[in-house]
């Protein structure tokens, strides 16, 4: 779709959307009428992901903290540039929305000051908002699951029994067990994604996704007092204290823009605000018509799999094992929306074009002008399916669906003297299909079937990957039609906030957009994954469901042995 | 040892070891009276491995080939040449004796022509000498395991209840099995160690280890025509036409260098020429005093550990699981002699150096003036032990003990997406330890305790491996003092051929050097590894033991798929 003819021409009514990613914010000016997306810009945040040291002091292992401060820089650099890239006139902007990695969580004031911008603080790693791939809290998170399985707490299947480290509650703990003093001082408790809309429009909100499928709120309210006494007694206020907020549904307006944020954007203060969003779940509308089975893999350094299932009414709720989360109204307001994921596929391919390939093929990729991972994947995909002679195991960045089990790791298996790097870059690839197949059998399995997969995010460029997910899964592949679709879903929902439109699914038929079945499952590779797909399995299972504990031990002796050496 | 300040003066007596590796072959002139290292040269083979494509046509996975013309050629260059460099006169030497890999077997006509060599059949892959490393024999092995064990023929037990595919009945099985003419064409099928005799002094002979390790001759016979009937009705004869022949003791002369030899080498006519041994095998008496229960691992691209045991009374011959044999004067007349080994070592280490490295590293090598490996060995060893969470297997050249089975692969468990190169290939160096760790351990609980473990070997230069073996053995390691083993080995036996000794015991203690407890254990470090240890047991079992046969299946995938693409 070209709106390059007529950019902002005729007074037509835009929107922006921001999608907050992991390592910089995009801004998306789409227009309200049709969803054509007219300008975008890009900022990347200069502090990236903090990983390694903070202040010159090195973090534990599995540490992951940005800087908020990265955030609204962002703001300011891509929202101005992005409407000049569209030409229109800011005044022409009816609302606005964003979309944020999840659950990427931090402590603040009651005015919404993160802690690690007062003074005295810079130096102190739970002061930061923790990334949605800080695995250190694992500790934390094995007590909660613990103790909501000896409490049966009922909350505790809609997350497929397991409450994942990345998430609101055990980032909280960890802070509260390893630095008491700043979770006292911490007002509140607030996802990122929050955080930025109370940037925005000086309120505070809370959203029905973040608190459903990160803040473990099901049916009405938070885990008791009770139960979050027995994690720690001094953990029992924190949700009264720290979370509690009426809570938002999706497509609904936070607020009016603040003049510091207008002057921030270039935005007319007073716009319509809607409140916040995960940059996952925020994608579904923006794959055309909403409906139940229609599973949604936004596939970048991880993938998230969301879907709708059937409306409300209390018994088409499906417990799906392993799944991250299933919420009312945590995609769209008036659905179950379920949310499964793998914790690295796009980080693992990145992991390893850095750490795995000898310099001759980054020699070659500079010569012809590609990058080294394209060259990768052409090379992989020469030869035929199953002629490398392996499997792998697609967790270095952990588990999330179905194992949630943060503190597994990546294996391979198969290697032989003649392995080159391209075959075992395949092998990665084709575990992160695996990885997907195991999701859509285990939900078709539960009773919620998958009828429809489509693919979003960055993966979605590389056709070899995307034919091997349909090979793999013996699906057609349909793709998002929109290389942007976190920032056009955030776009569609500041419609709504805006009053275009009735509600998300209206604005979603109106400026979403998908390609049906562009990728189509090959038979005779389809068998040859069948059967690497059974080795799959099997290893999965005794890796990932407790035959041999090995991977936890590995991290365990790993974990003892720089602790001493530290 | 040096003898510059009067090479070759005073008349001093000297012997010629020729040690026949795998890409090379090295002349080593030594001085009799205590084993002085002279002089040396190495001669490359132009035709190194053949194991992508003979005559422009790809071969089948698995393959490895040699070129006989290589190992005369290089005699030819290499004797001459350490002649020179020792600067002694050809008459002060005494006698001459070599040694090779086994087992490299090939076909030849009665006067000991390699097939390969005549008309028309240079473009036959089963008229070469098969490599020692040549797998594709799998099938073979798998059916004269298969039927010894249905027949219960005794010599089983002798090899540790598994042939390998590496030895001279699987490589003979395929070759009548797969190129039946050329099997007919020939009239001998022999070790190369014993053709380069052939070539030297114009006369057939069969050395003892050879005949005992690789050629199932065990108690005064071959395996039984009736046995060989029911491998093949075709394979009966094949003992009694192409194998039969005396056996000669270690140590023995083979007879005296002919005229077209003694012109080829630049030494006398007549010299008197060892009978031919194994590159491994050879090295025991280099390593000083020979004694029951001292085990030499001769550690390069593979490792093999052998070690004499008890001498000859018929109660003290043990049958250890998974060794590749024990043979009655296999290393020493008069002493049984076991052997055990691992398929990949160094190869593993090149293979990653080649395979799995940035180019950031080879950059940093380059820019210091060391090697990648030299490199990797720095940077993995600068962390301690188990800080990189990974156990990884040792058989991306199969598993030759304790398990004998060349399908099986390397694997590697514990990747996250922080796992660096250098930590890879530290996880590979100690999965080999663990490897020669299995192998002791196994010796032991089968009543062949190993009371003194001696490195040897191109590996021994590198002190970081050296140390992870100490540590990981939770022994003391002896170097031997020659950086030249086998070759030494090989001079020891040519100076009890020509007489100077009365037996290779008394040349080993006059000849050989060892340097003792070069390594020792640290406590500390040795406590990590038992923990990895037993984490490497455990995989060891659980892929090489048939609880998962993810890697047959995986190998049998891959030959599938590659034969239809062909």
């Amino acid at each position: 779709m070209d709106v390059s003819a007529n950019k902002g021409g005729n007074g037509d009514a835009f929107v922006v959307g921001v999608d907050f990613g992991t390592l910089s914010a995009r801004a998306l000016v789409v227009r309200v009428s049709d969803g054509a997306e007219a300008g975008t810009a890009v900022s990347e945040y200069p502090h990236a992901v903090i990983d390694r040291e903070l202040d010159g002091v090195e973090l534990p292992p599995d540490w992951a903290l940005q800087d908020p401060a990265d955030y609204t820089g962002a703001l300011a650099a891509a929202v101005p540039a992005a409407i000049r890239d569209a030409g229109i006139d800011p005044g022409q902007v009816i609302g606005i929305a964003t979309d944020f990695t999840a659950s990427t969580c931090m402590p603040v004031l009651a005015d919404g000051t993160p802690l690690c911008q007062l003074p005295g603080l810079a130096g102190r790693p739970h002061a930061y908002p923790k990334l949605w791939k800080h695995h250190a809290a694992q500790p934390h998170a094995d007590r909660i699951n613990a103790v909501a399985h000896e409490r049966q707490e009922k909350w505790i299947n809609r997350y497929g029994g397991k409450i994942s480290s990345e998430w609101q509650f055990a980032k909280a703990l960890q802070l509260l067990d390893e630095d008491f003093e700043l979770y006292q001082r911490a007002d509140r408790w607030i996802e990122a994604a929050d955080w930025i809309i109370w940037q925005l429009c000086g309120t505070e909100t809370r959203n029905a996704c973040t608190a459903g499928y990160k803040g473990i709120f099901q049916d009405g309210s938070y885990p008791s007092r009770e139960y979050l006494a027995a994690l720690d007694p001094r953990f029992a206020g924190f949700a009264d204290s720290k979370l509690a907020h009426p809570i938002a549904a999706l497509g609904a307006r936070a607020g009016g823009l603040t003049p510091a944020a207008a002057a921030l954007t270039g935005l007319p203060a007073g716009l319509p605000v809607a409140v916040g969003n995960v940059d996952a779940h925020v994608t579904v509308p923006a794959a055309g018509p909403v409906a139940a089975g229609k599973m949604v893999a936004i596939m970048g350094t991880s993938t998230c799999h969301v879907m709708n299932g059937q409306s409300m009414n209390g018994t088409d709720l499906a417990e799906v094992p392993g799944m991250c989360g299933v919420v009312d109204g945590g995609i769209v307001a008036g659905m179950w929306g379920y949310e499964a994921g793998q914790s690295g596929v796009g980080d693992i391919f990145a992991w390893f074009t850095q750490n795995g390939v000898p310099g001759e093929f980054a020699a070659e990729a500079r010569r012809r002008g590609v990058s080294l991972q394209q060259l990768l994947d052409e090379k992989a995909t020469a030869e035929p399916a199953g002629a490398h002679g392996l499997i792998a195991l697609d967790w270095a960045g952990g588990n999330r669906s179905v194992l949630v089990d943060g503190r597994l790791s990546g294996a391979i298996v198969g290697l032989t003297l003649a392995t080159t790097a391209p075959e075992i870059y395949r092998a990665l690839l084709e575990s992160t299909a695996f990885g997907t197949r195991m999701i859509i059998d285990t939900y078709s399995a539960a009773g919620v079937p998958v009828t429809e997969l489509v693919v979003a995010g960055g993966l979605v460029k590389s056709a070899p990957l995307m034919q091997i997910y349909a090979d793999v899964t013996r699906r057609p592949l349909s793709v998002i039609g929109s290389g942007q679709g976190p920032a056009l879903g955030s776009a569609i929902h500041a419609a709504v906030a805006a009053g275009a439109y009735p509600d998300v699914p209206a604005a979603a038929a109106a400026m979403g957009r998908i390609d049906r079945d562009v990728y189509r499952p090959d038979p005779a590779r389809a068998d040859v994954y069948d059967e690497l797909y059974a080795e799959y399995v099997r290893l999965h299972d005794y890796f990932g469901r407790g035959t041999n504990e090995v991977m936890h031990r590995l991290r365990a002796i790993r974990d003892g042995v720089r602790k001493v050496a530290r």
